[in-house]
């Protein structure tokens, strides 16, 4: 098995659901990934072992996804030297959300997670690939076609409208 | 030294200025504790060790103080099986609390911790007592008079008020 | 009938769907508990009796549950010297739990309640038994097999996702 | 000593400053009133006599503020059938007043509490005003005549603005 | 037609899924009421002349629902010197009912609107009787019986959850 | 006196703070302007003169600023049928401008306020010469050059950054 | 085709669901009018050349709507100089709207937007007619017209309600 | 001059307060940064030029800060294929932050921003550093003995808690 170069983890399976959609992302550009479940609340120990030798596996870039008091992407964070992309997750017990994204997002000066959006894992995907393009040029022409292929869905619906009028 | 039934914990030096009132209450009560700082960011092997030995060492109750996203209490709770009582600290950079609040108090089902209100480390000693309480008739006489005594102080506001009128 | 170490009363019947959670953990560990409605509102007279006489009976730990403008935790705490556990419920009526989170976690110095996530029933009778376990041995090894098997529980998952790939 | 009217209580004599202009208020229109401090978590048992009594003392209309998660005005208004009118207080430990404001307005269906805006005393002692005037022509005078005052201020400040110019 | 004591009115009829509830309770204690819409933003002259001239109609106490930037308790409340009791209402448009509490709770001194819970027009029909029962004994004696009702009905399903245990 | 094509009001004037820098900038533009006090709440007649008559005394735009449960932009519109921009103002009673913004921000479908930032007097400005230059060639020429020198002088400030470095 | 007075552009066609209220409601008072996509996140491009030219195609008014972090309101009114309308959309990955109130409302002081209600798009329709009809008394007349109906269908069923009685 | 790896730009120079700290961690660890201002409100133009070139101008990673209504990290992020870091900053006008965190983070699926902590700007270039230490083994050196360092800090201060008490 190939090495990974970003690691997917989440702290439940029931959060595949939404972080299927960074995989699915990084598989459509080729990267390499692994997907896991890390949970820090109930495998503290994982959670350890899981840090400390993600960067000695030669992965690059973690991306971690968890609701409620979401705690696991900055204790990985905490743990290991490589980006972390946190993704807040609107889980059952969440309220809307707003747990989720404080307790991943408002790390403390000196251990950073970079988040985005409440349930937007597809966006840590993309930025994982961002992240490995700043030394891969072929990844980066990749993702600026991904980009011109948003540009275009959308002046193609754009046509449409105008074809078909907006009450169509 | 003997063995501390309370440990007070706290994510940074600068957090004993509110967790100062925990080890205050505690001291007057009489009961033993003990006053350390553990990052869970900065210092996450601290945090390993400190936790893993906490009841070996004979603690029967950890309080632990942190602010923004608040990890420490969660990550103590995810390792050790003690009560932990949680305290959200409004520190420089947390949202007016909310942040620190979120990040203790909603953990998902398995592992609880005991958050008292936003700053509330008094609150935090006074249900530590409690707790030990449970098995220490002694203790649970003083935690009465003190409720006895918080009673009485606002009686005697309120026979002053009668007196003196309340415009003075 | 034997005396219950812990006590779980809520301010309504319905509330027995959040928490039940709270009754079934202690009684998988078979810690002795009672049952009952206690509504601050609708009852105040057995408010006080109940919180009067909870110690005397023999109860060691209370567990009460309430929403919307939820003073049940924090007037059984007023009342009586006992560990009260507060568990903040997201009623018909509240918005979004935010009102019954703040009314039982804001507690004033002097008058804690431990409070869990919203709806977090389950937890409030972890930590219930945590609070026993710190003076019974028997008790903190149980608590210790139920982490060990969250613990578990997740592993086996890693495994499977391991063997069948996340896409299944 | 004339019977009050008015009740005006608060959880501490700190409230005072808040708290002072709804007796002002109803001083100024001549109502009996009367102050006093009355702590739901720390004298519960006042809170009860209190409440039980504040009928049969002729008390019509009952005003208690308190701050963070205030129980006073819901727990009078369970215990006492008397219009209760409560006050959410900022408190130095108060999240900007939100949980003060919920914690007092969010009572559940059969115990109404008539609440007003944060730190808003003044709107108390109106409402006060007001619920007696419904059998008072005498009072109901008054009250029209404060707002035609109001009214008054008003013109005269716009007749200002148009001889100095706005921006003087 | 008897005079009303009560006005019950309301931004749209559709607020009468909430406003009816103050209307069943009044109408069970045989209080006299009316029930209208009167929309402050749709219907501004309504607005004005039915709170100009609900005083000298003989209405007592004004009940006002609204949701979003509820603005019609506020408005009557200027307009008319009648104690006026605001009823948020998470309306399809508002956000989770924050807008129309904040929109109706948050009145200027000097303007006084008795806020109730968001939904709480039973509430409000409560308290409408509290401020009528100020002068009537009678209307006293039914709030009463309603309390001791509601107290009942609690201890009734006490004693069933006594009997059935908690797992029925 | 010029007939005002913007009338600026607000509910008080201790608003003229914020509000004077929608007056400012609209007259540096030209504008002829009219600013004066309508209390919603304190002088409801006057709202409703005022806005009745607005249209006929040829103005265009009405700018209104309120704090609090701020009713006076939503209650304008509602009468009159100018467009009419609403300034949340975070007075000194307001949840830190959350109940100005929602307050005016929500109104129901049919009676729009134009809404802009909480203390956003001077885009209140900007917004009304926009709209007024809609029929207005030369009001737009100099809405243009107000954007060319916002940009220039950002320009200026980069070149200085660029010359002197970050640190100066 | 006749150039329109308004254009109403959004980030995504699936926004359509609430723009197309604005459209309709332009559309029955005869105001020419376009609807178009245009994202600010996925075509910049497409943003910039039709901000720019705006105003030289002859539009008078624009109406932008946009979910979760909304940019696209502000990113016009940044580019071009007519006045722009946002609607915040409650779109499917928006916390509630929040996320796109604050987006759209919260402009920086130089460039304003107009913002309505959440998912108030028939509201910004609304202005859109009110602002051109600052020029234009026919389309006046026509505002006025549909005001004085909202009041008459508030006042038909004010009247059927006094008929058949608030129960039916 | 070197080519910059990082380009720090922010909304206004009166956000230098807070970036930087960005740039100087940047600087502490030898990489080679810029520092501009970029109005995406005031300037788009240049919002537009510079994001088109950063790429070809061989930056790899682009920090962006903005506060209120923030569009400038979300913008740079539709224009340009780098990964982009945002800091929410709380200015003058944001309503505590809350505007700017979720313009930042509430990105749509397929134009992430990488969002840090409220006024994080240090952990903004922490986190551009750990971004280019995926393909640079020097920095990835430097960035551990950073989180070394950090860790004997804590540690430095332990002991000296330990030796000194919690009192001093």
């Amino acid at each position: 098995m190939s090495t990974p170069d970003v690691a997917i983890i989440m702290g439940s399976d029931s959060d595949l659901r939404v972080m299927g959609e960074a995989a699915e992302f990084l598989e459509s550009l080729g990267v390499a990934i692994e997907v896991s479940v890390v949970s820090a609340h109930r495998t503290p120990d994982r959670l350890f072992s899981y840090s400390k030798e993600a960067e000695d596996r030669g992965v690059k870039v973690i991306i971690a996804g968890a609701g409620g008091a979401a705690h696991l992407p900055g204790m990985v964070a905490a743990i290991c030297p490589l980006p972390v992309i946190g993704v807040p997750i609107k889980s059952r017990n969440s309220i809307d959300g707003w747990d989720s994204m404080l307790s991943i997002l408002q790390m403390p000066a000196g251990v950073p997670v970079a988040t985005v959006a409440v349930d937007g894992a597809k966006n840590a995907g993309i930025l994982a690939a961002q992240i490995l393009s700043t030394a891969q040029p072929e990844l980066r022409k990749k993702i600026k076609a991904y980009k011109a292929d948003l540009n275009e869905q959308v002046l193609t619906k754009v046509e449409r409208l105008e074809k078909e009028g907006w009450k169509s």
